[in-house]
């Protein structure tokens, strides 16, 4: 085994033959060296290792993992591949939040602007939609003029002024894992803990943080489908913060059903203005209360729950959003007055067949169905379109007659909304027995469970 | 899962989708259905498919193999990819023999025109050595002016007119192969055995056969060391040739030590040619007779070594060989006086240090030294020089005095000489006690063992 120097000396040939070195250790189920890692990674930023040999690699790697040392390794070079934000000017502890993904989930935006006027740096980089699950920055642009796509001095500025920022990630920061983010969609190789979990931490490493609270999602609407996944993930990416002394806590938390009343972006931000007001929808409620204990906990501020109640009685977490909103650029009426925000011009009803206690209302067909309508994207260059959404009226346990609705939908194209009618309507199962409705929050994984 | 039409209608983002689902599939360990392995082998043939995407299947199936079913879809869509000859019109069973590559192997060039003499044609498309291995294309040109890069037309003629035809493969033939053997080299794909007998028995197959015989090297000097891979190499050879209804015999072999005296490419004509004359090393002249009689029982002639040894007794084998080297533009004078064959400048020897047995003499070592002199190509570009060559003096089994020499050298270049002379000699261990040398035939499989 020849050594790897960060940058041979030798010829594009002889990097090839390491490259390949490489990728023989880990298919022949043997570690990768931290030096070679961080060669690889590099050389594949700077286009010196191609596609099609870190596409054999990362397919070795979805057959034969990471162990813990390769995995540090392998978050620490991807990280390394881009910009570190520091904020060690901002004197509040930076914390941020990260969800894997689910349908309904606009908890990021009644929370970080709670959790900021308690007294914490929210430094947050949030995702777009992709497949059934909505994204943040989606959410945030259907407030009018909103830009997510801000330069890292502005985002340090936003974040000095209001300890809020909630913005998309720069083009300079993690340049490693856009190269194989994309070329992981195109080669069958995402489904691997490590290679997801190194593609998140290394996003939120980057944002330099103290803190980080990770929601990873399970049941059908999560992209870790069963608890076992959605468990080993959690723990690999409590691992990687705490080996990187980013004090980080995972909630494993439920997504059969959507969370709150509301699927599409405009929809979702007039749901969480009425999170902000105090008269959210229960779960939406709870998981902000939940989510922000822990993150004031992880900034050292005690009360948590008390602090997030006050912030929401008089104000100041709506208050901290609409100065965010306008220092993004977008106009803070709609926070006021959320009919202002954009709505489909068309509207029908989803209504229930027979009577009974809800017993399944599936996120993942409800968010497929939002997606395909118009409220999200099935290919990263898809257009969405704000006002389209779904209002879900009944919910798992929820008691319905005969012809009451089971959901409203907001639409522009006709045909959009005929293709996705029978789907959406076959989300509901109503069934005569009550059924036991499960915990939101299903586990917690810190530092102590590693 | 979508069907897999052979051309999909639709957008090459749609063709991309089904390449991934193929990926997905085989990733997960589920068999990759027929139509969709002939699509993705046509459409990475036409570059439909992007080499990230056939690096990322190739990786899934080196880990999680094919079964027979797939590997006789993949085979035959290789096949499919470029022109596939036909003989028809030849009046004789057409045979050819493969070996998976050794050291000193020369077996090609004495048994084809000995075979061709018996009324077998042998429609010969050969390799160029590569690492510590020798190829036929090689040794062939040797001998000034012949070309083994012939095309189609001139192919079947030199077939028809002399029963006997020794060039390389064309471009137009299993292109599939071509792309798929060079992303396989940067990408650490090698070493799958049904990609690797696939790669072999697609190319044979193009050449419209009667009759396979495959020699499967196993020992230090082979590609497979280990008699279990070897084994399952031919036994997945066999079977494919048998599904194809071409009957195909696989011998597996010894390399462990050189075959024959004789190392690089001009050396090795002239053992050939000893061996056409009755007066070549035993193992040479054993593995001729045991493989010509495969082939002739193969093309239904009984009685094979009686007539092989009467083509070498008459000199009608030898004089196959002068003819078709003519037909390909070769100076048959060489094959009569084969101290006009090319000779590099020096000279040096490798000498016992100490009496006894020699108990190993490796045919790795010695090929790696070979190569490293001059003989061979270490990268595919490289050039060989035909003068370059190793005569080895004692075998495994031989007894030699302290000062004996254990090997000649021609060389060209003092340098690279110098720096391969430890490693070569290297090569040898002498000990007192007398080894038991193993039978050069280790096993024979054909389809009534599948």
């Amino acid at each position: 085994m020849t050594p790897f120097p960060l940058y041979p000396t030798t010829s594009l040939a002889a990097m090839a033959c390491t490259a390949v070195e490489l990728i023989e250790l880990k298919r022949d189920g043997r570690p990768l060296p931290a030096a070679g890692i961080e060669w690889l990674i590099a050389a594949y930023t700077d286009g010196l290792v191609p596609d099609y040999q870190m596409a054999a690699m990362a397919m070795a790697i979805v057959l034969n993992g990471l162990d813990a040392e390769e995995l540090a390794a392998w978050t620490n070079a991807m990280l390394n591949s881009g910009d570190i934000l520091d904020f060690s000017n901002v004197p509040f502890a930076k914390i941020d939040k990260h969800s894997t993904g689910g349908v309904g989930d606009k908890i990021s935006i009644p929370l970080a602007p709670l959790v900021a006027s308690c007294g914490v740096a929210v430094p947050m980089m949030s995702g777009r939609g992709l497949g059934h699950t909505g994204g943040t920055l989606d959410k945030l642009e259907s407030i009018p003029g909103f830009t997510t796509r801000i330069d890292k001095e502005r985002f340090g500025a936003i974040l000095g002024e209001h300890n809020l920022v909630l913005a998309g990630q720069s083009d300079t920061m993690v340049p490693a894992d856009r190269k194989l983010y994309a070329l992981r969609g195109s080669t069958g190789t995402v489904p691997s803990i490590p290679l997801i979990a190194s593609s998140i931490m290394s996003k939120k490493l980057a944002e330099g943080l103290d803190g980080l609270l990770l929601d990873v999602k399970t049941g059908s609407g999560a992209f870790m489908q069963d608890m076992a996944s959605a468990r080993e993930l959690a723990r690999t990416m409590v691992g990687i913060g705490s080996s990187s002394d980013v004090e980080t806590v995972a909630l494993i938390t439920a997504m059969d059903q959507p969370l709150g009343r509301e699927v599409g972006n405009a929809n979702e931000i007039r749901e969480s203005v009425e999170v902000l007001r105090g008269a959210g929808p229960d779960d939406v409620t709870e998981l902000v209360f939940t989510f922000g204990e822990v993150m004031l906990d992880l900034a050292g501020i005690d009360d948590g729950r008390e602090r997030l109640q006050e912030a929401i009685d008089t104000g100041a977490g709506l208050q901290k959003l609409r100065e965010v909103a306008a220092a993004h650029g977008g106009d803070p009426a709609v926070l006021e007055d959320t009919s202002l925000l954009p709505q489909a011009p068309h509207q029908a009803t989803i209504e229930a067949g027979e009577g009974g206690y809800v017993t399944r209302c599936d996120a993942l067909v409800i968010g497929l169905a939002a997606t395909r309508i118009g409220a999200g994207r099935e290919q990263m260059e898809d257009e969405v379109d704000h006002g389209v959404g779904i209002t879900v009226h009944a919910k798992i346990g929820d008691r319905v007659s005969a012809g009451d609705p089971l959901a409203t939908v907001r639409y522009r194209d006709e045909s959009r909304w005929v293709a996705q009618r029978d789907d959406l309507a076959s989300a509901w199962t109503v069934e005569t027995a009550r059924p036991t409705v499960g915990d939101l929050v299903v586990e917690r994984i810190d530092r102590t469970q590693i």
